[in-house]
């Protein structure tokens, strides 16, 4: 089945400045953009949180989608990127360590598509 | 720790006109919103792509996000819902049958911030 993958990245211990300032996860977008030759459809949407200052970033993709919320109060941020089309993947913990100061990163990938019963994941 | 859950849809046996009328998922958005009392910051962004002419929908949510990846060509679509704030689940199944037709749905729950290390899923 086609519809390709999510990979689902979570960051952990993040500089809380890099998490209030969207600044930081353009520049990761950018990078992603470019080194996984994604193609975007539009600029990329931001919204800012009041106080503890998160942020939100989506940019649609040709290849589907790839979006951040940060968590400053958390050191915290979740980044998503579907991609309908297979894409080898990156230094996904350097890439994050460098724009947002992360020092743990988890990855998971689930495919889509699938036609699995409803489950609960871990 | 708080950051959330995201539901991963898969809708399969789709409608192929709903999957090419962003209207289909512009109402079965509103939809979601009202039944699970979420807060849309922005209006929804919609991209229609050439065909066989399936379009992403993405909303920003204080809640986190919503999206819609749509493939006519394969009677599918991939609705995500990242809600960083727990919420009941609605009858997805009633949902998407009703404005996509679909007939056959996969849920999915993934926790976010977890620790764990690289993993694959199923």
């Amino acid at each position: 089945m086609l519809p390709g993958q999510i990979t689902l990245l979570e960051a952990h211990g993040c500089e809380p400045a890099a998490l209030r300032a969207p600044a930081s996860a353009q520049a990761l977008f950018e990078e992603i953009v470019r080194r996984l030759d994604l193609r975007p459809v539009a600029p990329a949407a931001w919204h800012r949180f009041p106080e503890p200052g998160g942020y939100t970033g989506f940019l649609l993709l040709s290849e589907s989608h790839l979006s951040i919320h940060t968590f400053p109060e958390h050191g915290y941020a979740a980044v998503d990127l579907y991609c309908c089309k297979a894409r080898s993947a990156p230094d996904w913990r350097g890439l994050l360590a460098r724009h947002l100061g992360a020092r743990e990163v988890s990855i998971r990938l689930v495919d889509r598509g699938v036609r699995a019963a409803a489950e609960e994941m871990p």
